[in-house]
């Protein structure tokens, strides 16, 4: 049988000027030396212990993040998509704060609005429109955007990241009815936002059961609720 | 670096006494040689391209059945799960009439009602509760059950269907509701039920744009609703 290369790719998707950015980085190798891509990588059959651990693996060793939100979004396949031949990439797609890859201290991690993103090699930008794609319908009935926040935030920041990522305007009754029915949220007592607004408003956290699980809602949030 | 080892399986579901059924087959080689498993087998890079079409050819080859709905579920890989080693498993789901597959007469076929999946080989029994979930929650919000119907059907035909995946009984009014909002059925003149109906029912069909594609509802449709 002919050999099949294997691989990961992470699509790492963060808010920046209210607008979903993706994580590029320049290419060691050929093929398409030099040219940005998703951070991604062969498959270490000796050192990892499954496809998501290849995943943290790469960002860790290519981002310098550790442990986000980070789902399997899919796996893209074929003759056609690797010049070097039939090849496997298994993509998983995390969710970062800003700051946290800020704080990464990554200098060629290079930060690209997903509406911009062009010339990728590879099916690049195709994986990352199906990214967008899943987190977008997913933050309609999920408390997904939230692993986008710091780790303190106030119900209209919250607000203001769901509306970055539907791309809409979003009721503030229905927003609030959803974050109650989601029940994700604790406050935290004694902190207080100390921004522009003349009263000040109440700080909030993920409460520690969801780290890393999704609530789930049966209704749609979304630009018409 | 180690070699690692790529199969697609696939996870083909059918309504057999109103209750969803996977189909088995017995292992021709080790490991588990004569155990009930997934139809599945090796990527051939040489035929296939993509494993989407890998998971058609297992399918078509096993089973007897062609281009069923066909649908990515996940990957399932790792060290552990296979006894030859590191090891890749893209596995699809298939959505047939129980009469597609009857009438593909391959007798080592068994189907297993779901519920009473047991001690199967690999991570078979994981992956089969994978796709059930999925089927599940996607019922909930699109047209995915029409897969499971017959060409012709009435609507009570195709509600006990829905009920029948989301194992629950479905209010009349918000079903008829929710089936003109998916906006994927067309009545078929002239064809009128012969079953024990007072009334003759009238009988509907799938239109043909949505031969592959599901039609998707932004609210879910429950027990409650």
């Amino acid at each position: 049988m002919l050999p099949i290369i294997c691989t990961v790719d992470v699509v790492l998707l963060t808010l920046k000027d209210e607008t979903l950015h993706v994580a590029l980085l320049q290419r060691d190798h050929p093929p398409f030396a030099g040219v940005l891509a998703l951070p991604g990588g062969y498959i270490h059959a000796d050192e990892d212990v499954d496809t998501g651990d290849a995943a943290s693996r790469m960002l860790r060793e290519k981002t310098g993040i550790r442990s986000p939100y980070l789902e399997q979004l899919a796996t893209f396949s074929g003759r056609a998509r690797d010049p070097r031949g039939w090849s496997i990439s298994v993509v998983y797609y995390a969710l970062v704060p800003w700051a946290v890859i800020a704080a990464a201290k990554h200098p060629e991690v290079a930060l690209v609005a997903v509406e911009q993103v062009r010339a990728l090699p590879f099916d690049h930008q195709q994986i990352i429109e199906a990214a967008v794609r899943r987190v977008r319908d997913k933050s309609t009935y999920s408390s997904l955007p939230v692993y986008l926040c710091g780790e303190l935030f106030t119900l209209p920041q919250l607000q203001s990241v769901y509306e970055a990522i539907l791309g809409a305007a979003i009721n503030k009754v229905s927003f609030r009815r959803k974050i109650d029915e989601l029940d994700i949220l604790e406050p935290v007592t004694g902190s207080l936002d100390t921004g522009k607004a003349h009263r000040p408003a109440q700080l909030y956290r993920l409460k520690k059961r969801f780290g890393r699980q999704l609530s789930l809602s049966d209704r749609a949030l979304n630009a018409k609720g």
